[in-house]
């Protein structure tokens, strides 16, 4: 049985970035990695479509969120975080754990935002420092509309706006520099086609007059350090230089075929995909879904655990469970990563088999169908 | 020309190690990783020597530093950094960063350490929370004896002993245990030959019961967070999976070889190139050399720089060059890795070639011929 990969993080990246990385590696300091990272600097920042340098940092995803937090804050300052789920909520505990304080705007899981709210608490908050979102939340499967809340941001405070960009960047249309985002984080492993191990922030001339007045400790993920060593065409500390060879040939590939073809490319994936499930009778569970993966409800009777495990066990395909309060009652399958219409439609073969021996009642093909029509559509309105 | 790497991390890592990062890569919450990450979690009690689990961090040396000293210490507090180079000076501003009061025992670079000082230094400074020292000093190749320093500090204080074990934990005879070390950071691309990219970090029931008390900010490096995802076979979050599958390789080869298999072979590839340096008519520079690199002075009339770029350029051989206050005045070739005696004789053969183009005289083949006589020896005597 082939194992199929269809988490939100890692997904499945493509062959020849995997092996980019098993050659021997050059030194750090040495001419051939400087060539290679200046390269990948100049990739970085068509990424997030910036002219601004973008800082690598070895670390996960969430070691770039604590970067923005300890290099940009000062203790006692007071920062909003919109939160829709779990990793809008790392925002928040990742500012208590550095002495902010943190107004929490809650969006119930799944349910749109409500940027009403969010540009009331903005104008009526005094020596607001700070605004933390979540671009795609992976947790849900939710969408914010980010081009919305900078505006809001912008209009109504001098706060930076800080963005989780790690399922966004790469994979929704995203413009750094256009969009005036003050931080944004992402993560190798996501919409760079990467293995993990790398982290990547994004930041504003605001941000970095900002930074030059924060107190609060670092020195691992110092933006300073991070920022001298770059001008130098290298990184503060010994990075992960095979994830580095691997991220250069990818950023190669998607700056070859341009993000456009990548954000339209996912769009049209994750819009099969849901009709596909749909039509199995089955839930989206966002309101407004991200097109870097999608959430769907496990239906009534369904036990969402076992399914995700029979998806694995039976027929190699690895999708990823709820977390935190969704726990058993969402699956996610990505979008995003080096996927197209075949695999999905193979993964729908797999989860109408997976549904059927929980007992789910459909047609046998309906998803398959359904996920043909609306590809076949979205290729014709393109076409 | 082929190109040769003989820097002191990262180091030359055997071909099976760095295929083993390129196949498609499992989910870091599914069974497959958890059973491999078990695995890697047994490998690394027996390379650290302990019965404790070893917290698994993505970053670099520094972070696995850091993490240290965030974790288990609270602003204020006063601790010893015992500080002889560039790596041990870290120590000490990783304490400022976070802030701590450091005193500072300083050791000239490359000179031995003085150990009435240190004893005479703890026994009189009153609440010292932690004793900082680097086993094996990279920047200056020079050695501390561990051993003797953990029994100065437990004779004579309850302080936490904080170790740099970078380049000695797989290299030098190293054990955390029973030499009573409280806390000991080791990095992935050194004497556990694999790529960079992740830090280890074992700890004593001490350490751990400090922990408990410290007050210093902290997230992405927390302990807590990352033993509890360590009782389940994972990470706190999402991890180098690639390098966690190299380091599986390799740490199952060096469990399979035995960890004294590599002290003495490191031992005789030191020794062989010391001699060979100094049939040359060079220097060796710190006067307690250790085994994991050799530190040589550059001899006068030889610009360093020059002979560093030289090697690398006309013979396809890098090694490193001095850092800070050494920079250019030594050049630094490890031991440590993936290298045999046929790679050390060839790294002698390009050394004298680039001497003689920088005019330093000497005797064609001076160097190979002693590394012969000295190799030969320690065979003699092993055998």
């Amino acid at each position: 049985m082939r194992s199929r990969l269809f988490t939100p993080g890692p997904t499945q990246i493509p062959e020849a970035v995997r092996l980019a990385a098993s050659t021997m590696f050059p030194y750090h300091r040495g001419p051939a990695f400087k060539k290679l990272f200046q390269e990948v600097q100049a990739s970085l920042r068509y990424f997030f479509q910036t002219k601004q340098e973008v800082i690598v940092l070895t670390a996960s995803g969430t070691g770039g969120m604590e970067a923005c937090v300890c290099n940009l804050f000062s203790a006692g300052e007071t920062v909003l975080v919109l939160a829709g789920g779990k990793f809008g909520e790392r925002w928040a505990e990742l500012g208590r754990a550095y002495g902010l304080q943190v107004i929490l705007l809650e969006v119930p899981w799944g349910q749109p935002v409500d940027y009403t709210a969010l540009e009331n608490l903005i104008k009526t908050t005094r020596h607001l420092s700070g605004v933390f979102c979540t671009h795609s939340e992976t947790s849900t499967g939710s969408l914010t509309d980010l081009q919305r809340v900078a505006e809001i941001v912008r209009r109504h405070s001098q706060a930076l706006l800080v963005v989780d960009g790690v399922t966004s960047v790469g994979v929704l249309p995203f413009h750094f520099d256009e969009w005036q985002i003050d931080a944004c984080v992402s993560g190798s492993q996501k919409g760079a086609m990467a293995p993990p191990g790398l982290a990547f922030v994004a930041l504003s001339e605001r941000a970095w007059q900002t930074h030059s007045r924060s107190t609060l400790p670092r020195f691992y993920f110092d933006f300073t350090a991070a920022r001298q060593a770059a001008q130098e065409h290298g990184t503060s500390w010994t990075p992960a230089v095979t994830t580095i060879m691997s991220l250069a040939e990818s950023l190669r590939r998607i700056q070859a075929n341009s993000l456009e073809y990548y954000w339209n490319h996912y769009a049209r994936l994750a819009a099969s995909f849901r009709a596909g499930v749909q039509a199995l009778g089955l839930a989206i569970f966002p309101k407004v879904p991200s097109n870097a993966l999608t959430a769907v409800t496990v239906p009534s009777g369904v036990e969402g655990k076992a399914l995700v495990s029979r998806l694995r066990e039976e027929y190699g395909v690895t999708v990823a469970g709820g977390q935190g309060q969704l726990k058993g009652r969402i699956f996610r399958v990505t979008h995003m990563g080096d996927y197209d219409h075949l695999d999905q439609i193979g993964l729908m073969a797999a989860l109408e088999m997976a549904l059927a021996g929980a007992g789910w009642r459909f047609e046998w093909g309906a998803g398959l169908a359904a996920m043909q029509h609306a590809y076949h559509d979205s290729s014709s309105r393109q076409g």
